[in-house]
């Protein structure tokens, strides 16, 4: 990178530091950002310090927003003794875009991994406990499919347990709709099998 | 996205805006973002803005850089009396990176585009003809292989050979290396045989 101006050679470094970018994209970026106004420029860089010094976690579930308590805690609409239980603030996002569920959330802020050193207090599992004061009637495991995923909710049903009178269930797992069966590895096929049900 | 609070929203819109990001990797960046330490992302933010303001065009290539004149046209080492005209300082790079190149750079900052109303005067065409002054042997036409290339590359010839005593050449085009002919286009296929040397 040396044929670079240091100024442009730190920028990408920099940018190739976000997710997903490469040394290709952050180039691109880079000579993208250098050619706006600086007007506009300036935008940007604003919006992402307001961004990252404004939003904070929910008091309740944690999903992160930028009040107090975040629009689905605070609507009374919502069933409040249905919590799902999700790793991250995204996940929640895509329950809420399927539009269907009207319980409320608690975001963990991860999962379980012993190969990673993540127990069960490196995530907001206390803080779900906290919750379940005799209000929640059901908590839904919706952790990702993945070994850690799995892991985490079989801990927190452990969990949820011992408290007592809680409903816990977990998301089904099975061949996603429009999947091809051909092409769906073996652990799903067998998930799906075992989630089968009477119709 | 009503899902997300403002801040995140704002965000999110905003680094959508960069080449190549669309809505799924913004807000991968925006989470990734407001997750970071906020003094990682000020190291962010001012690099960006840095760059952005202290960058300027080369005052003989025009290139972008951070000093006056950039190492480049600096380097008494570079042989002056070739030029290699191209369109961006991404394509100069590309020529640096292959290392063997020991003459000087002029960027256009574009290429004429009658379909976008870019004629000769909205690039950096008179920068390069007053360059032109008895010290310059050769004018090597390297814009890219593209209608817009190819026409910017056929009207700077005209220009240049109007000025006299320049030679005027254009970079080769056809098969690349390592392509397969049966995959290549039949305007490439045509260009590499009429461009065909003795071995």
């Amino acid at each position: 990178m040396e044929y670079f101006s240091d100024e442009l050679t730190n920028l990408i470094s920099e940018l190739s530091r976000l997710p997903g970018i490469g040394k290709k994209s952050a180039q691109r970026m880079a000579f993208y950002l250098i050619n706006l106004p600086v007007d506009r420029v300036e935008k940007l860089t604003s919006t992402i310090l307001d961004a990252r010094k404004n939003i904070r976690y929910c008091k309740t579930c944690l999903c992160l927003t930028d009040s107090e308590e975040c629009p689905i805690c605070g609507n009374p609409k919502r069933d409040h003794s249905t919590v799902m239980v999700v790793e991250s603030t995204q996940d929640m996002v895509a329950y809420e875009r399927v539009g269907q569920y009207n319980g409320v959330y608690h975001v963990l802020h991860g999962a379980i991994s012993p190969a990673l050193h993540i127990g069960p207090n490196d995530i907001k599992l206390k803080e779900l406990i906290s919750r379940l004061d005799g209000s929640v009637k059901e908590v839904i495991l919706a952790t990702n499919s993945s070994v850690e995923g799995e892991a985490t909710a079989m801990m927190v049903k452990n969990y949820v347990r011992a408290v007592g009178d809680v409903r816990c269930t977990r998301i089904a797992s099975g061949v996603p709709v429009g999947g091809d069966l051909e092409y769906i590895d073996e652990v799903t096929l067998l998930r799906a099998l075992e989630g089968r049900r009477e119709i």
